[in-house]
């Protein structure tokens, strides 16, 4: 057992907390990474067999789609911007901020994130995120009506369960990456990724590399066969394995100090 | 299943990215507290037995000690001060200040909450923070002669296995508040208490007054005869069991939208 938490996540860490000072990253974004990690911790920190299966098969969603629009919010921004800019650029998705808390400024701030890295088109910056989605109750539902709006796929990696629900309803693909199985997003998008959105980005680019000399046909086939609930009780099912597991692992000092 | 998270988490939430401003919590601190609700809701964010047995005592514990001390650190500073007031009261233990980053005027800040919720005397502030703990690898080593360093009985709420260790190692009676059963500090401590911290110290409170009426040797008894592993075990059962409740009330929409 190391002593201290393992130089990835406190890599992590600082690669938010850092993007806190330019406005990036909001407060609650860090509360939620914290959230992250501890499921992240029970699902053993690695991308599961089920996880990598949900990849393709969101690699594959995002090929196939007519419209389809990555959802960019701060911490994904923070953490991830260049996959971002190569999984849009691999899948001919679109770019869009989409925020819980718009602060002022903060979108502007993604999008140089954003162009920094590569991006050559950013939509849901300041005016242009002037359309609304109904029954959401945060600046989520601000979105752009050249992106989200008309999309037919939409990417919502760190997303809120509410807006899932509504995009849903929109008739839209959604496709989420969320540690928790339990939360609303993971159990109400059409694909979930439940893995640390820091493996499986890069993963993501690569599948949409590979699956785009496949026919269109082939990878219908496939999105269409997924099942979401099989991916999510896999998840489930290996972080009560590894509760199970890491209880008979403790390290204990009695009381009177005796390992 | 509601929409929006609780008033209370967000209460909680916001109670602790207020004190941000102030330099009493640390950008870490909320990461550590999403780790903590992440917890809580596998949990089922409530006070189970084990733990208000845990908390008994604990109680016990800080009463029968001849020197202890209560270790106050950022989030607990912005959540709890009145409580951790009224259980130095109580038990007659000191109050001092511990920070695993020691940031300029971090320490006075905590100071002065804990002075506003009524604390007469606080360690651990500024120079006073003058002995080292050994084998301690952050800011945490730093501790008061007066106080932590010659205790015998040391309350930790939200602490670093790092040090839980050390301490038991000079030998000390350690008491853990830990989310966590898996964590090095709840696996570490000689008393954890599984629960979140805005929920056990109005409840260590209330039994400290409780039990000042019974006689030491009683005291003495319970707490000898106190099993942290049973404690522990308890709590990962609970987790473990949530996780298998709440993953067959899934709420799926399949990818045609159909709930």
């Amino acid at each position: 057992m190391s002593i201290h938490p393992r130089a990835e996540s406190l890599r992590i860490r600082e690669q938010l907390t850092k993007h806190v000072q330019s406005g990036v990253v909001s407060l609650a974004g860090l509360i939620a990474h914290g959230r992250g990690e501890a499921f992240d911790y029970l699902l053993g920190e690695e991308t599961r067999q089920s996880a990598l299966n949900a990849i393709k098969v969101s690699a594959g969603a995002l090929l196939i789609a007519k419209k389809p629009v990555l959802s960019v919010n701060g911490n994904v921004a923070a953490l991830c911007s260049r996959e971002l800019v190569e999984l849009a650029e691999a899948t001919g998705a679109k770019l869009e901020v989409n925020l819980y808390h718009r602060f002022p400024g903060r979108d502007s701030a993604i999008e140089k994130l954003l162009k920094e890295a590569g991006a050559r088109e950013v939509l849901g910056v300041g005016e242009a995120a002037s359309a609304q989605i109904d029954e959401v109750h945060s600046d989520r539902r601000k979105v752009d009506p050249e992106g989200i709006l008309i999309s037919d796929t939409v990417f919502v990696p760190l997303e809120d369960g509410d807006r899932t629900e509504a995009l849903r309803r929109m008739g839209k693909t959604v496709i989420a990456v969320d540690l928790n199985p339990l939360s609303r997003t993971a159990q109400l998008a059409s694909i979930t990724i439940v893995d640390n959105i820091v493996r499986a980005m890069p993963l993501l680019v690569s599948e949409a590399k590979k699956l785009k000399s496949r026919s269109l046909e082939e990878l219908r086939k496939e999105v269409a066969s997924f099942d979401n609930r099989e991916a999510l009780s896999d998840a489930m099912r290996a972080m009560e394995e590894r509760l199970r597991d890491l209880s008979f692992k403790g390290v204990y000092i009695d009381l009177h100090g005796n390992k």
